[in-house]
C-alpha cells in the first residue's frame, strides 16, 4: 500500500523491503575504490564473447545468477523483472535474462534507469501485486562507446568533462518480506524531463543535474522535509562537474545539501589514478554503486536514511545528429535502515 | 487494490477506468477502414517539421492534447506519464512530452508498448498511487524505417510477410474514478521474453506470434477462463502470417481462438488496397486502433469483454547485424464494459 504524496510521490506504508541485491562489474571497476565490495569482476571485458552487446547481458545474467545464490531464491519466487540498459531496444536485457522466463517489464530511463526500476518494483510489491520482484539495469562500457560516441579502435581524446560509462550490473530483490539485509523502500518522487538546452555529449554531468536539482527539490516539498532528514543524498552519475551544478542549483533555491551530496560516479573511480576524467556514468553505475557500497552502509548501520537519485541523459545519437539537446531525468528513492 | 493471480497475472479489486482516449495518425491509416473514426489524421507525414523524429513527437503532443480537451483534464490533473516509443532512447517520447512536465516513466517493450504502458498504468492507479495517469505509444513509420530498416528513398521492395509500421499515436487516462467511458481494465497478465530463433526481421508476425500464443495460454492458466469469456482476442500487429501462426499454435496446446481472434494489424489498413502486405505494425499501431476503435466498440456495448495484447518483437539493427534472433514479448489486459 501506499499513498499519493505532493505532485510528484508515493509514501509507502507497507514499505517493501531490499531482501538481497548483487553485482557484476569489470576490470576498470575492479581497480578502482570500491573495487574488493563487488560480487564479481570480470577481468576479461568481452567475457569470452563475440560482442560487447553479449557480454553486456552476460554480466547481466552473472548478476541475477549471484543474486539468487546469495538469496537463496530461484526464478519461480520471482513474479516479474523492472530492467532496462543503455543499448537501442534494451538487447543487453532481451538477451540477457531471457532464460530466467520471468515476465518483463522494459525500461528506459537512461543512466537513470535502475531508479525507475527500484521505484517500479517497490510500487508493484507494496500494492499486493506480487510478492518479490527483480529491479536491474546494467550498462558497458564498449558498448555504450560504440552506441553513443566513437568506436574504440578510434581512440578519441576525452574531454575533462566527460564521464566514463561503467561496466556493471547491479540487481536487487525488491519483496514484501524482510531477507538479508534490513533495508527498506518507503518512497519514491519520480522525476519529469528537464532539458536546460546542453547539446554537449561529452558533458552528461551539465545535462543531467538540473534534471536532478528539480527532483530533490520536489522531494523535499512532496514529503515537507529538509536535507537534513538524510545522512546522504546520493545521485548517480553527475561526476564531479555535475556535482558542482547540482549544488549551485539547489543552492539559488535554498537549499544547501554540499554537506551530505555523494555521487556514485565519484565513488566508483579513482579519477586521478584511473582517467576517467568527471567520474563514472551509466546505468551500471548507480546499480552496482548501490549493490556493492550503498546497501552495506546502511547494513551496517554508518547511514539510517538515503535519497537515492539515479540521474539519467536522454542522449541520442539521431536526435544529437539532427541537433536536438540532451535532456535529464533523475528519480529519487527514499531508502532507511530500520 | 489488485492481487496476484497465477504466475504472470495481476486481477485488480478496485479495476481502474479509462477516462478517455485519444489518437493521432497518418494519412495513410486515414485511407484505411478505421479512418474516420480517428481524432486528427495528418496529411503531411513530416507535419510541417524538418526531421521523422520530430514529426513523431509532435503526433504524440498532438494526441495528449486531444486527449486533454476531450476529457477536459489540464496536465495538472495528471500525476505520471507511462509511455513509449520504438525509437532508440525513445526520443520521439522525450522530446514529444516533454512540455507538459509531468513525471515520466519511459517504457520500451518494442510494439507491445502500450500494453505495457497501460498495465503499469493501472497498477499504478489501482495501487492508490495516483488518481489519473496518461498511458501512451506511437511510432512512425518513416522514423522507424530509417531506425530498424532501409532509408525510404532506397525504395526497397516489400515480402508479403513484411507489415507496414503504423503513423500513429494513442494515449488513455487511467483513473481511479469513471470518466467519458464505461471501461474498465480488470486484470493483466505481463509477458515473458519469448525466442524461437526467427531471424527474419521482414517477418515480425513470425516472431512475435509464439510470444502471444505464450501470453494467451498463460492468461488463461491464471484466471482459470476459457476464450469464450471474451467477446474478442485482440493483437497488437501480428498481421495476416501472425495470426494464421498463434491459432495454431494455440490449438497445439487445446485451445482454440480462431473464431474470436482479431489483430490491430489487419484492422488498420486494407492490405489488398493499399499495399501493405502483412498488415500494420509499430505501438502507434495498437494504442489507435484502440483509442479509435475497440474503446467505441466497448462502449457501444458491441463487445462486453476483450482480452487485449500488444505484441512485441525486440528486433535492433545491432543485434541482428550480429546474428541474433528477434525475440517477441506480450502483454495482456482484460478491458470490460460494465
Amino acid at each position: 500500500m501506499g499513498e499519493s504524496i505532493g505532485l510528484q510521490s508515493i509514501k509507502f506504508t507497507q514499505a517493501p523491503y531490499i531482501y538481497e541485491g548483487a553485482c557484476a562489474v569489470g576490470k576498470k571497476e575492479s581497480e578502482g575504490p570500491l573495487g574488493n565490495l563487488f560480487d564479481k569482476c570480470f577481468e576479461d571485458e568481452m567475457m569470452g564473447l563475440d560482442s560487447w552487446e553479449a557480454a553486456e547481458s552476460f554480466l547481466q545474467k552473472t548478476a541475477v545468477d549471484i543474486l539468487f545464490e546469495k538469496s537463496n531464491l530461484t526464478p519461480k519466487d520471482i513474479k516479474y523483472f523492472f530492467a532496462g540498459d543503455l543499448l537501442s531496444q534494451l538487447i543487453a536485457t532481451s538477451f540477457g535474462i531471457m532464460e530466467y522466463n520471468i515476465p518483463l517489464f522494459g525500461l528506459y530511463g537512461a543512466c537513470s534507469t535502475f531508479g525507475e526500476a527500484m521505484s517500479l518494483g517497490a510500487m508493484c510489491v507494496a500494492g499486493g501485486y506480487a510478492d518479490k520482484v527483480i529491479s536491474l539495469a546494467s550498462s558497458h562500457f564498449a558498448s555504450a562507446e560504440k552506441q553513443f560516441r566513437f568506436p574504440l579502435a578510434y581512440g578519441n581524446q576525452r574531454p575533462l568533462a566527460a564521464t566514463f560509462t561503467v561496466t556493471g550490473c547491479g540487481a536487487v530483490v525488491v519483496s514484501r518480506t524482510k531477507g538479508n539485509h534490513n533495508v527498506r523502500i518507503t518512497g519514491i518522487t519520480t522525476g519529469k524531463i528537464v532539458d536546460y538546452g546542453v547539446k554537449d555529449s561529452m558533458n552528461m554531468g551539465a545535462c543531467m543535474a538540473p534534471a536532478a536539482a528539480d527532483t530533490i527539490y520536489q522531494h523535499f516539498q512532496d514529503f515537507s522535509r529538509t536535507p537534513d532528514y538524510y545522512d546522504k543524498i546520493i545521485t548517480g552519475d553527475l561526476g564531479s562537474v555535475g556535482h558542482t551544478i547540482l549544488c549551485d542549483l539547489l543552492k539559488e533555491k535554498g537549499i544547501d545539501i554540499t554537506d551530505r551530496h555523494m555521487d556514485c560516479g565519484t565513488e566508483i573511480f579513482c579519477s586521478e589514478l584511473q582517467d576517467t576524467q568527471s567520474g563514472g556514468s551509466g546505468c551500471g553505475c548507480s546499480a552496482s554503486t548501490f549493490c556493492a557500497y550503498l546497501l552495506r552502509q546502511l547494513d551496517k548501520g554508518e547511514w539510517k536514511r538515503i535519497l537515492f537519485v539515479p540521474t539519467g541523459a536522454l542522449l541520442s545519437t539521431v536526435s544529437y545528429n539532427e541537433g536536438r539537446s540532451v535532456p535529464g531525468i533523475a528519480h529519487g528513492l527514499v531508502i532507511e535502515a530500520e
